[in-house]
């Protein structure tokens, strides 16, 4: 076909690269090299941006020095800005998966934006000399500080995403606390009767939990704020400018809108993956955290006839082709299965981490893959999670009721009332006779309706009761 | 648009279907309610071929006990042998997480494999009087037998695929092993210095150590031969007629070429999750054994001026931009990460499987995900780490010899020549001198030039040297 | 004081050892370097006699190629039997973690048996000269043989206590599951009412998850059959004598009782630990398998008024304090306890077996200390288990009834009598009026009390339903 | 015997109990029933402390609202006190595994703080109408309370130790980064020759690691603080009294001296465990750091012919029996092993947290085994690292040098001075010719030496070293 290619060359040779592609040679290079996952950075969009972030504070920050000039400046702003702005995200087509550190996922960068940069700029793709993949786009610059650096920017982007879902997520549950704060029910503890406490506080106390992992994975999150653009090969900086380093840090701030610093020692920066760690730690904990709370969901609406059904989760879906009627809880199941693969994820996480010998940690790329996995799991599942399920939970108040009155652990809140050795008959009486505590009551008329009302006040019975003055004998605890 | 729907419709009410697609209202539901991970089931081809195989199973079982007829059976069989052909896949486009344990993904494959059969068999897609999705492509089924079917036979599948590759690898090594047999070393323990062996010894080392990796594949791939069609909903086999469940195992047999088993206790098996645990770590311990072998050649090739640099692993992309000449070890690099996701989805496995409540283990899908995603990581890069790096090894003959002639090591071998206490003699002024052990014997015409040139035969430094009669003092151990 | 300590001597000179003490100098260098973990050898007595059916087997095969006269063996085997008696254990007294791949915990084995075999061949402690710690007890050995050999060996003793108790246990299962063979109850599957079976299934079910979890058990312990005795320091065989290795596999075969065998590259057996992967992995298994298991037995004991309340586990110990009559599930959490430190153990074996350069994984020692760890606690809490809670499970038959009789699942079985339509109404009348489809059918006469009966029937309901013939239209899949 | 037991009795009937032992019925049937892992409370001193912390604080906390008198407070202040102090740890003899979520953990610290209250105020052991386990030490709380908050301040003092000592390891690092600042050698990335820095700023970053790991550890450390001593049962605080929970905290903090607060949300603190995970994390992360540290020290030390050898580990041991002269790197061998085991228990944690049905996690007992055992591993074996390793590393110059002065990469440093071209070719003709980089320049009298020994200044080579001004055309990256 005419003129459908253009030539390229490296150290390695010529390669014909399509006219129309605006990655150039090592990019070929890797696409034949590494398809092994079959998942190409495109996949996250926020991981390609990141890339244009990088590079655009690179690019601002050797202007800053004197050392690339206002006209170069202008044409890679531009590229940046467009790839920002979600444009091009088909050029990004090198394998998660990278050796060598993320080699390839550098230069599929720096190729893309310089030909962006050139057509932008009115120029032919390829016409390096304009613009060049290594010495403009990748000025000052090494894989071993702009890949970290990237995924750092990316899965700060994303981790934007898992907190606003999560918040979303936590918002409801706390909506659902309101709705059904007056509801009394049974506590449970190692899956036996407890005391009494509020449907509302059960939800409550699942908001509560996701606000406390929402909280984790924030403060987590700074560690990623230290970055080591600027240390070049192995943290000592060499071919990068002096000054360069520190100007690239604020730019990355200020693009990122993100408190990014400079590594203090770019060394043991560049080798150590602690920030990945401890990152991914708090999804891990945001995972244990939501599986929980899943699970408890499911063994809550357990039934109908032969399980707790103290709720109603939304149906979603025909019922079994077997069972007719039969709603299973798929959202609860759909989150749990997500939180095991990102407990799986941080374990690579640290294998990886823990690997990588001296100066770099190579591993690096499937720490991304792991976390980036994670984080888009999440924010993708949480909002259906939310809208198709907690949203639409409902309370079976009769059930609640029931399991109330015949439980025998609200004799707890009668030793105020009847004294501990009149309750411990009870509750003995009840168990044998296989009769509620309630049922009981009424049936010795120990207590008036009205008394049995005001006992049964959830105030009451879900707030400390002890006393608060020395008694001669304390029954209570 | 004109005519460019059809209407099917389930206890949720109708729904609009484009008219070529082959899936079917609960597919459609499926699509819109779980789009999570972004991966279909399309995306292992394998995966796609185990529906059609156990449906193929199933309408056969169903026809030899007489509830299936044979003009409705051959239909169903055209369509099933499409599929196995590589037809249709692309119909196939549930998210491999699934809620309610792979409904979705068995209604995705009945709902196909109906209107395949309606197609081929001359009537439109939709015309579920003549052929229907439920009662007759699930005829006697549950998701709960067919689902892990499904899955046990895709990762049979995959597992060949894992073998075969697994297999060329393990032979490369050896042919390195042969092709290094002369070549003497000194061997290392701890990092430090050892006693002499053959480069080919290591690299036959390495095969032997994948030969023993497969053969876990291989064992362990037979707890997935044991599976539960038949069992339908907890195990009981409630709606499945009598003799079914042996005609399906037996089918199932023949058509995948593996002696695969009805379970003994379908109760237990449709709960029970330990065929994919145990599978699942002898893909970690293949996963284990490759990290193994990659961190040793990283190591065996680092260099070129102030490593070890044994040998060389053939340069696969351009070096370092910052660094001319920089060759990376990128093939080995690529093996650990994958090796290291392998590792976390074992995790996935273990943790998934211990969770699921009661008659079902609901978290199946995930841990096929994973399990598959190891698989597919594996048969994929296998070929490239073998082409792209073990078959381009090559020595450095001289790195080898020198360290071998200025290695204290050797004087282990010497202790049968000159005695116990002048080998500790030579160790000590050599260590003390910075000399070689040969260089010292030379020095001080300890032996002659074939007295050196016997001694370091590698045959004789290579294998049991010690000594078969009682001596006064063993000086040797 | 007088004459309390002799004088020992090594490589980094002369040190006072307690004269009653069986170890010697390098035991005691140990002692003061490596206090880690504060668990030493003798803490699993199986571990002390590995170690001296090991140098048994060894001193045994020098006798038969003749390196070691009959005299010195007779010595060493009373050392040794003595041992293997259960004596002299507290002289083992080296720590679990072992830097240098397991040397202290070798050396201390020399040094004990040396000593043993001295004193009671009336000679006295110390005495070298008749018996060597290193030349006789290591005779044509080294640490990287002896110690992976040692932990095969303590593997499988431990082994078999596990699979004794684990059978105990499904046979408690299995006999609970006969005693329970006639009561009906609704299985569940994803906490949702399913389709009936008997609880005498569920428990039958239990146990043959076990009997899969044992057999995995066994089989994979055949992985440590394989041993490298004769390898010596990294699988050349240098300093062993010609003959040595195989006799040495025939006499640990006939002392432990177990097939093992030598393995057939020794270079690549004394580098890779597949063995314990794999071994472990059955292990982490059965900790899967087991902790399902708990946790189903949890859910079925929740209650008694607020949850499914099918059966009971024996109370074990006073209630809460806070709660009267509250009895908690204590055993089966405790076996979940100990089953995640199993799962988390598993994760240790792999990424030590992952790590290690090139003819040696020094880090075999946290293996051994990970494997024990899980081997130790199961084979002492499984009899706790099995007495103290499975033998004691007592059924609740009103509860199991009220709930088949209550729920709406039982309605797949009326299929045949009543046909699809009928039954599907049915269904429908009894969720929206909450009533139970046999209060229903007797409030419709649908059914007479016979008829009910005989659906009733445990082998009817729990067993292949479907129809052998073919039907106009299939209602019932 | 006369006279040799007490009779003490609890629901389950009447027990003797030895006359000497401070502990009664509960502890004792505990320790019939639990023998599982033969670690018991007491081998942890700072847990045995921090359940009498958290006695007097609450006792404390109960006397401050009204409910304790003054007299009593001042029994149970001493008794506190004294094991605070170090003493009756040997009553302290519950299993370290308990089912019931630490019920008999806490029952035995009430019992045996209630006979050391009784004895040290004159009393009889046993006189409980003075002093009660329950009434007293129990008094307006539970084990749901007790027993996390018990664990989180043992933790704390655990991790004080723990930074401690990785404080000192930290410092042993930076003091070698400061006595190597100035010897040159070639850094490494994926084991590959790199280019320029010094030893030190390599020993720098070891330690800056560590450093990054302790600010992990104190950070999360944060999350230990937050306690539910109010909470009782399940959060609701039923039977504490008003303000109680308010100022048990208070006390904490005080005894402590760490700002421990209150839960907002008691419910979920109750049923939650994040702060146990996201705590474990960071010694995780600890673990993955330092394990990537040892990992470096060991490659560092290969040699000392066919390895590495830049620098020297302190000899420990004799070297192996079959290998003269051989010294392993056996202390950051042992860190290794305490890594991975550290690893595995986080997983352990994570397991382990994500079960436990509603209002409380029962599995609360292994986390906090698996997290004290790391922390005691680590704070044992830390100083042991530091004095006999770290602290006697001594560096190879002449290694060092050599390894300059032959590396390719320092080509990289000359290329402001010759230009890109003559270094290009110069590195090409290096590689091809087997020498030199210096070698070549000498040979060609390209640099005086006065030019050499200025390019091979330190501080130029291992700094940014780029230009600031626009260039025609960059060269340099």
């Amino acid at each position: 076909m005419y003129a459908q290619t253009r030539t390229e060359k490296d150290l390695l040779g010529e390669k014909q690269i399509p006219n129309d592609a605006y990655y150039g040679v090592q990019t070929a290079r890797a696409l034949e090299n590494f398809q092994v996952s079959g998942v190409p950075t495109k996949f996250y969009p926020d991981y390609v941006k990141a890339y244009a972030i990088v590079k655009l504070a690179a690019a601002r920050a050797n202007t800053d020095i004197g050392r690339m000039s206002k006209e170069k400046l202008a044409m890679i702003e531009k590229a940046c800005q467009a790839v920002m702005d979600g444009k091009y995200h088909d050029q990004f087509l090198v394998d998660l998966y990278n050796g060598g550190a993320g080699t390839s996922a550098n230069m599929n960068a720096n190729e893309v934006l310089a030909n962006i940069a050139l057509e932008l700029g009115g120029k032919k793709k390829g016409d390096y000399h304009t613009i060049e993949p290594h010495d403009d786009l990748n000025m000052g610059q090494s894989t071993n500080d702009v890949y970290p650096t990237a995924i750092h920017v990316a899965l700060l982007l994303h981790n934007d995403k898992v907190v606003k879902e999560a918040k979303d997520l936590a918002a409801a549950f706390h909506k659902k606390g309101d709705e059904f704060s007056k509801l009394l029910k049974m506590g449970r503890t190692e899956g036996q009767d407890a005391v009494p406490m509020t449907l509302g506080q059960e939800f409550h106390a699942f908001g509560s939990q996701i606000d406390a992992a929402i909280e984790a994975l924030v403060k987590s999150e700074a560690y990623l704020y230290e970055e080591n653009m600027g240390a070049t090969a192995i943290g000592t900086g060499i071919t990068a400018s002096p000054g360069y380093a520190e100007k690239c840090a604020q730019h990355l701030a200020k693009i990122t809108g993100k408190p990014m610093t400079l590594s203090k020692d770019l060394i043991a920066a560049t080798s150590s993956m602690q920030a990945f760690v401890m990152y991914s730690a708090a999804l891990k904990n945001f995972a244990v955290t939501l599986s929980k709370i899943s699970s408890d969901l499911i063994f809550l609406a357990t039934g109908p006839r032969t399980g707790i059904f103290e709720i109603n989760l939304p149906a979603l879906q025909p019922g079994s082709s077997i069972m007719p009627g039969k709603v299973n809880p798929v959202m609860p199941e759909l989150m749990n299965q997500i939180c095991y693969k990102a407990i799986g994820n941080d374990m690579t996480v640290a294998v990886a981490s823990r690997d990588g010998l001296l100066q770099l940690n190579a591993y690096e790329p499937v720490v991304a893959v792991a976390i980036m996995e994670t984080q888009g799991l999440f924010y993708k599942s949480l909002p259906l999670f939310r809208k198709q399920c907690i949203e639409g939970i409902t309370a079976n108040e009769k059930v609640l009721q029931t399991y109330m009155e015949r439980s025998v652990g609200i004799v707890t809140a009668l030793n105020p009332v009847l004294g501990y050795d009149k309750t411990t008959e009870l509750a003995k009486e009840a168990l044998e006779k296989n009769k509620g505590i309630l049922e009981l009551i009424r049936e010795k008329k120990l207590l008036t309706e009205q008394q049995i009302k005001d006992l049964l006040d959830p105030k009451k019975l879900t707030s400390p009761t002890g006393p608060t003055t020395i008694e001669k004998k304390q029954n209570l605890n």
